[in-house]
């Protein structure tokens, strides 16, 4: 199970995270607290009469190839309901969406002495709030979305806050300029850009105005790799925590001594109450059979990062397994509407060879382009991956005609951000409702800020 | 009594804090914690053996002159101890440092209704920290320092926080460009372009740089006051708060009924369980005789703001009743160094009709430059205010002297932010460290940012 903290707060900006034909209404913040989005997922569901097609409290224990699966592609699954009670079920077709964030990642091993430490240590997962830090030393290990958001609160009421980080990192906030949400500049033009420009003088400029905020170096933030081969680390209120000494940022962790901690730079931090591993999460789908799942370098090599290539039929899909510079829910929606597609028989896909082929290519690609490992084995490049399987889907917008026969609209697609609406203008699922939707993505930026005259 | 809730950092920088002559540790952080800065006046008491010279947990009941005080300038002075024992004594003279921000501001006449008010409501001089706002909604009424600290931190576990403002604020971030803090740039070369040029044009400039940041108009904080009449707000974390929802701007309140806040734009807010009046502090010297007190516009009238200009004997001052665009430790400090050489003979006042002729001069002066009522009733220029003590004292740095001489230093007074060490260079009461402590200044800013090397 996925797991998150009372005050979490998402990174996305709402008009970027939104399915792509039903707006998050517009007085609902830019940046949503987890039980507005909880909400927000209600409505989806009710809207499109879902509830009916989804069976809670129920588990899947197993799915594996039927013994004709040669000639049906069919699939054999074992759920279990809230009281143990076991069902066989049999289906054309299977989509596993059991993401990529359940499995805690706990690197012990990394930490020697970590058996000796007398004081309480456990996974950001655990973590509901600051509740337990009041007047402790906390050290944070690990500089993720959690290890930030978790120092920092931890930071309001412990007596000192360590974050250590092995690699450093980047860090981003989402006030951006003129306080309008950081992922509202994510445009096709700058897209545009990203292919012209040489990837060094990017990084450059995208560094130099990060450091213009808080230099990187200053603050002992800096990491080796460069701004655009790692998805940054998004936090407002680190910079200040770190200003005011309330969270200090250490390096790596070399030894734990009964309540000592000490770092590779030699430095030891004493009487330590609390380590909170915020090492990030492994992933697995302990439920399929292995010979569905193809490895390729660190990832599971999925064609288009949905299709196990090595099966006879494509009856099977992984949709949400992804990470990009955008958020996960249009990414899911996009691969989902190319899997229905697929199912349905209105696409084809390519033969194994091919696929396996385009996996290896792909795999190599992210390699050179991204700092990848084992707890973070993939990374697309959100536009180029929404447009590709958009293509395939027939609902990629298409610029040149927009230009010249809708040009206000094509002014919005183009310059403005790469909302999910854009995909729904044309081709197969095409939504009436589109146009609006992004001549009208502004206004639900403004409307929630409108709570005072000026 | 004064008081503070527990989460309290300074907005103060460290630098511009500390005393002339005893630097903040090296290791200390940029804005410190309360409690850090209780260890530093108590290095310092101990450094210049003040304790003896201390009486603790005894209250001064009356201030009077004594029945000759025309011909010996004398004092008596009525104090209780804890066990309220009464004791009387006599003395040459009296420095009153008991401060501004006593006597909590709670203004519930000009919130009708509040008698009706089904929550729970308190003075933000009661504010300890968010422990009873789980899950509620609170409103925040005023957009002071400590209006904006409570609204963010109780943001982080109320259910909605509104944040009611009558007149709007600026807010500045003390994580500043580079992430250096803001008031690393108040120097006198900044002071110089504020004498030369208009006062529009920099309003102007100013607004600009932090409208980009994040668009005041926006985020509902947009004053009618330009930037440069009143202090700003300091808080580098509201920006988000707002724009992630958790905390809403909201004009003022026009009424309250029941737990229903109906405000000035004719919104209501419903089910409120807390109301909070960060309404700021009024200021008595309820110990003090009436004929000490001249009153001036909205301000006690005080000979440079120290001495009551109407008295016959020089021998009754107030010393950090002061408000400027600096910290309140270095102008007490030189407003005390001013008092001990007229207390010592060393510097003559003028007569009182002179006196009263400038403290008069001053409160319109105040009054033109700056937004003043009864709560915040005056205000400086820091560095003018400082630099015209210091003339008086005797120990202004001559900045045409150290260019011919001393250029090093030169630079780093003009260029540098106005540290206290810069009046220590000469004159009474000068400084042999404070040439080294000037130029060591940045190496304090950076020493606690070194906890992890890049
Ligand atoms: N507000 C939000 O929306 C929010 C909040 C939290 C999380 N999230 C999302 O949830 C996902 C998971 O985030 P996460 O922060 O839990 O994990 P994460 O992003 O994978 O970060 C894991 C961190 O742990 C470090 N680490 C891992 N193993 C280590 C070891 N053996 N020794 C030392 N350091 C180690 C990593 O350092 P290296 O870089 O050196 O490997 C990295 O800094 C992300 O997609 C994130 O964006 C979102
Ligand atoms: N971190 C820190 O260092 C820190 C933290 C907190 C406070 N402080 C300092 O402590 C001092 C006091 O700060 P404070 O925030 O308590 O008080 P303050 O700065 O005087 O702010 C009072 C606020 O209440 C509003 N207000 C007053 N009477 C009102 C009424 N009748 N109706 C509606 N609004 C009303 C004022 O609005 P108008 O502007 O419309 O009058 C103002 O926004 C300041 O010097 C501050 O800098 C420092």
């Amino acid at each position: 199970m996925a797991s998150i903290y009372r005050s979490l707060t998402i990174n996305i900006w709402k008009e970027m995270m939104c399915y792509s034909d039903f707006p998050i209404p517009a007085d609902y913040p830019n940046y949503m607290h987890h039980s507005k989005i909880l909400k927000y997922f209600r409505m989806y569901a009710e809207h499109f009469k879902l509830l009916e097609h989804i069976r809670f409290q129920t588990s899947v224990k197993k799915v594996t190839q039927r013994p004709d699966f040669s000639r049906t592609g069919q699939w054999e699954v074992v759920t279990e309901n809230k009281d143990g009670l076991e069902e066989r079920h049999i289906f054309e077709a299977v989509i596993c969406c059991s993401g990529h964030f359940n499995y805690p990642n706990l690197p012990l091993k990394d930490f020697p002495g970590i058996e000796t430490f007398e004081g309480h240590y456990f996974h950001s997962w655990d973590y509901k709030g600051p509740e337990d830090m009041h007047g402790k030393r906390v050290v944070v290990i690990g500089i993720g979305n959690s290890g930030g958001d978790i120092a920092v609160e931890g930071s309001r009421v412990a007596e000192q806050v360590y974050l250590s980080t092995r690699s450093g990192a980047w860090v981003i906030r989402q006030v951006s300029d003129n306080g309008e949400p950081v992922d509202r500049f994510n445009s096709r033009f700058v897209h545009v850009l990203f292919k012209v420009l040489p990837m060094s003088f990017l990084n450059w400029l995208g560094e130099k105005k990060l450091n213009a905020m808080y230099d990187h170096a200053m603050y002992g933030l800096k990491p080796k790799h460069r701004l655009f081969s790692q998805i940054p680390v998004i936090n407002d209120d680190l910079p200040f925590k770190i200003l005011s000494g309330s969270v200090l940022i250490k390096p790596n962790i070399r030894e734990i001594r009964g309540s000592t901690v000490v770092f590779d730079d030699g430095s030891a931090v004493e009487n330590v109450d609390t380590i909170v591993f915020a090492t990030g999460y492994n992933y697995d789908f302990p439920y399929l059979p292995n010979n569905a799942m193809y490895k390729s370098g660190h990832r599971v090599g999925l064609y288009k990062h949905v299709f196990p290539p090595n099966l006879e039929h494509p009856t099977l899909a992984i949709v949400g397994f992804i990470h990009s510079d955008g958020a996960i829910m249009p990414q899911a929606e996009m691969q989902a509407r190319f899997v229905a597609r697929v199912f349905a028989g209105h696409k084809k896909l390519p033969a194994n060879q091919a696929m396996i082929k385009a996996v290896e290519k792909d795999t190599k690609q992210i390699e050179k382009s991204y700092v990848v490992s084992k707890l973070t084995p993939l990374q697309v490049d959100f536009v180029e991956y929404m447009d590709d399987l958009a293509k395939d889907i027939g609902v990629r917008p298409s610029l040149l005609w927009l230009l010249f026969t809708d040009f206000p609209l094509f002014k919005r697609v183009f310059w403005g951000p790469v909302t999910a609406y854009q995909y729904r203008l044309m081709g197969p699922g095409k939504w009436i409702g589109a146009r609006k939707a992004i001549f009208t993505q502004l206004d639900r930026m403004y409307q929630p800020l409108k709570t005072r005259k000026v």
